[in-house]
């Protein structure tokens, strides 16, 4: 294995490319909002997850899932490298990321860490849509961040994990706009 | 809301995509290079900015900041997620990104941070060039790094916030050899 | 320069660009899974390096690297904005970067440590490939992370640097599937 599998053959699939980045930053945005509806969509139904401390289907994942991320005060799943290996109608997508997690108090470890982890997707096409069929969600390193938060300042746009957030306010008022 | 709105209906738009995250990362160049033109360049002209601590045009922001940054010894906008809604002309985009500050004394915690935002953009094409028309930049969390940088090694390739840096100085001689 | 160089008259490029990303991202796996053809396939036969304490060719550079990595437990290359400008070609590639290292024991900050990097590539086609010509890897700060890493939990997926890793086991499944 000399050259990432994605550059093989067939360089494009430029469009298949760009639906499997959005789904892998929806599902962050589903975990950072706390929006499990578009957490639950990157997957197909059935979709198996292996995280740290769970294996299971996506509607166990998402279980699971939830009360763990209330706990916090927020989370920041920030996305970099993604290389995509195609076979026809399946993929197998590497992403590397990195969670941020904060919550109270600012002292403990263990709600006040973050992660490095790479996501090893399956993925195919079912009924004309990418889905994940097989999730391994690799922890690389973990470091605390325990009392070496700043308080947040008040003084400029916040976000939420609820349709108040920022982006689901401007994405809402753009699809007012386009009605008739 | 169940997937990202930029995979709805037109998958493509790509050549807009890619447009849109250039102004971003060109943006970000502009900030960490004092390469004040090229921050402005991402807004158009009386385009609104919103930032921790800030509320005004983008000519009044780049005035505000600048001092800000030339406090600094150096700052570092590393970009991830991007996720696009478009409308017609106009488009919404959040860009996920951590900002890491740093600064002399070293252990200063007002200026050796790093800190997580969303940009949450409200973008639109006039005269054929997309611009931003208002920026909701949301701080995530932030981090001291106070007391745990390490000495910068000199032996080695330096940036600088001039256009001495390698990739102007690289930039620079690409032009240089494409006259005739 | 008040734009970025990619954003001129031809926006596109889009293939070209998707290869030089490929290609860095390739890079970084190769370095983060200990696959040296993988970093040497990133350059063109004879390709400069300057690096922190290191300047010469790709070949020596494998060399002086694969001891300094064997010395890690592992490290993680998060790649974050790329731009790119082109010139026939020819092209500069500009990547910024996060670079963590993990090691025994967790409170050296020689073996535990995170930089931030801006790789600064000159990049050519030859015999219709992209490669890198010369690269000046620019460090721009480095963070200890001695003392505060958090021990590995070992009840979920692990990465390799091996070809045991997960996601070159599901690359090499998804080879074997599609053989006749």
């Amino acid at each position: 294995m000399t050259e990432p599998a994605s550059t093989a053959a067939d360089p494009g699939r430029a469009g298949d490319r760009q639906l499997i980045l959005d789904l892998v930053l929806g599902y962050c945005r589903g975990v950072d909002r706390l929006d499990l509806d578009l957490v639950r969509a990157a997957y197909h139904p059935g979709g198996i997850d292996h995280h740290t401390g769970f294996d299971g289907t996506v509607e166990e994942y998402v279980r699971w899932l939830e009360p763990k991320l209330r706990g916090f005060d927020g989370t920041m799943h920030l996305v970099a490298n993604q290389l995509v290996g195609f076979s026809g109608e399946r993929a197998v997508a590497e992403t590397y990321g990195m969670a941020v997690h904060w919550g109270t108090p600012a002292d403990d470890p263990r709600l006040n860490f973050t992660s490095g982890f790479r996501y090893v997707d399956l993925l195919e096409i079912r009924a004309g849509r990418w889905g994940i069929v097989e999730r391994h969600a690799v922890r690389e390193w973990t470091r605390s961040d325990a009392g070496i938060r700043m308080p947040a300042e008040a003084n400029g746009p916040v976000g939420a994990r609820t349709h108040d957030d920022p982006v689901y306010v401007q994405l809402a008022r753009l699809r007012a706009e386009a009605r008739p």
